[in-house]
């Protein structure tokens, strides 16, 4: 099917990156997918079943091997990371869900979404039990130092996404406010599981501070492409609609920057598209040629890249091992995922 | 304006008892009024104004009260009591904002259901955030066993939550399923609200369990009088509609009695009304005239007198002082609602 997205080249590089990453975590991975599928369980049949639609159907496990890597580069010998990484999926899992009732989406991971086939009432509630789960889980493992990391993350997710219904629908958005909700519903979960790594392994605080600058930056970059992918053909490939964001009025960098560099035609058709919601047929078209035309697309990609550049200077004091190599070139999968 | 539900005579030892309890400890409940004040802040403007909108409308406190009592009842002369029962309302905000989502509630308190104002996507997120907030105050409290205790309570929330979606417009639930409902959606916090209380006062375990178990039956007998005061006209002087349960197909206990003690053309009713959610304006009076016929109002108040009696059972083993003479008056406070 031709698409009217802005066409980009596949990715190559990154999604090796990904795959050498599990195979150098790969029995830590296969321990985190055991405690998931173990921990998830209840008695309320449902709440597995649930679970297993969202968690079961696959996903990258992008954070928990963040997570596992991260322990074994800071020289991690144990296995309480496996645990911590199982609950990082389950906060991300738990958010997802939620998500998913908010944006009212009828996708996710390339099929139909938890609320559309189990109700948004179900997916609010064991969204609730995934992420109470993933606090017993903390508790078990039993450092407070881990709970206050991803507590405080939590909370910063809901802010994030608090803010992103704010401003949503509203193209007076300032960059600024932009940041705030990607540094809060996508960073803060990254920079956790990162963070926790260098914990558990019982490393100073440089290097946890160190571990927490790589996720942040790192989810920063996933999520400004993730932004860009909404408007790239790329897209169709990971399951996922072209111009979702553009939908539901989502105010993302694309978008911001486009309506910036925008004249007063422009700045009209983004305010009846975006704020009054007016949309026809042809609208989605034309704000991927507006996009074109402003390099609003492209610039966001470049901003990624800066991110990924950080996070990668943010492991310079690491000693070079495979997990930092393999780290360094997660940074690439993020960001390839646009080319 | 008269109404179809059941008439009772007015509460009045009732509200004397919960009015004594508050005086007893009002400066912790001053002090614990601040700190969720204080700490339902963000940056992002909309969640204290969203948490303010069902916070500050009131409500009884009462959870937290039973922590408070609790804590001192044991004999406890610190503080952490007060942050802790903070992050017990936290706890409860967060479940009711999901619930009205869930329930598709239009009222909380006598005013209109923050869902109702601010939108389910805003509850859920605030939701959220007042769930992940409750889990940093007990960090900073920094017992992993009070941890242990409210993280476990959480998730048993969430499953009594989900099970009672399950078994919602099923009318050949059993009463076991019932009551698996309401000791995971209400009694497990009224259980841990109260054994907090003798954690931080580093009481024995035997006491905690007895707290724990006072605290368990208290909840269920104040689900089981809700329950009932679903069908009768005292719910409209608490700001609720009676019948809600009734419009929503919920199957509690005055159902499930009405249900099992009925013919087959009363059957052949329940499962119309409640299964097929078809539903006609005389069929809520119909409803509460077979319930009246087979006592299930009257017996459904009966059995929680019978775990309120339990509730108070289970304190026998403290020594007596004006803090466990609230704790047991309060009982009365929660059955005599419904006279």
């Amino acid at each position: 099917m031709s698409s009217p997205a802005i066409q980009t080249t596949p990715a190559a590089h990154g999604e090796d990156a990904l795959t050498a990453l599990v195979a150098l975590v790969r029995e830590d991975l296969d321990a985190c997918n055991r405690q998931i599928l173990e921990r998830m369980q209840s008695p309320v049949a449902l709440i597995p079943q649930l679970a297993a639609h969202l968690i079961a159907a696959g996903g990258k496990r992008l954070r928990p091997l963040l997570t596992l890597a991260a322990a074994r580069m800071c020289g991690y010998r144990g296995d309480r990371h496996v645990r911590l990484a199982a609950c990082v999926e389950f906060i991300h899992t738990a958010t997802l869900l939620h998500d998913d009732v908010v944006d009212e989406s009828d996708l996710r991971r390339g099929r139909a979404s938890a609320n559309a086939v189990f109700g948004n009432q179900a997916s609010v509630l064991v969204g609730d039990f995934l992420f109470a789960r993933s606090f017993e889980l903390m508790v078990e493992d039993g450092s407070l130092e881990v709970l206050r990391i991803l507590c405080s993350a939590s909370a910063t997710i809901a802010e994030g996404e608090v803010l992103q219904l704010v401003i949503q629908n509203d193209t007076s958005s300032t960059e600024a406010q932009y940041l705030d909700v990607i540094e809060g519903k996508t960073a803060a979960l990254f920079a956790a599981a990162t963070r926790v790594g260098a914990v558990v392994a019982g490393r100073p605080v440089s290097e946890a501070e160190a571990l927490d600058s790589y996720g942040r930056n790192l989810g920063v970059a996933f999520q400004l492409v993730d932004d860009a992918l909404d408007y790239s053909a790329e897209q169709e490939k990971l399951g996922k609609t072209v111009g979702d964001d553009f939908r539901e009025g989502k105010i993302t960098l694309p978008v911001l920057l486009a309506f910036s560099r925008g004249d007063e035609e422009e700045k009209a058709f983004w305010r009846r598209v975006l704020e009054d919601r007016q949309q026809e047929e042809a609208d989605l078209p034309h704000a991927l040629a507006l996009m074109q035309k402003h390099r609003a697309f492209a610039d966001t990609i470049a901003r990624a890249r800066d991110y990924g550049d950080r996070a990668i200077a943010a492991l310079a004091g690491f000693p070079d091992n495979a997990e930092k190599r393999a780290l360094i070139d997660v940074v690439e999968f993020c960001i390839d995922r646009a080319r």
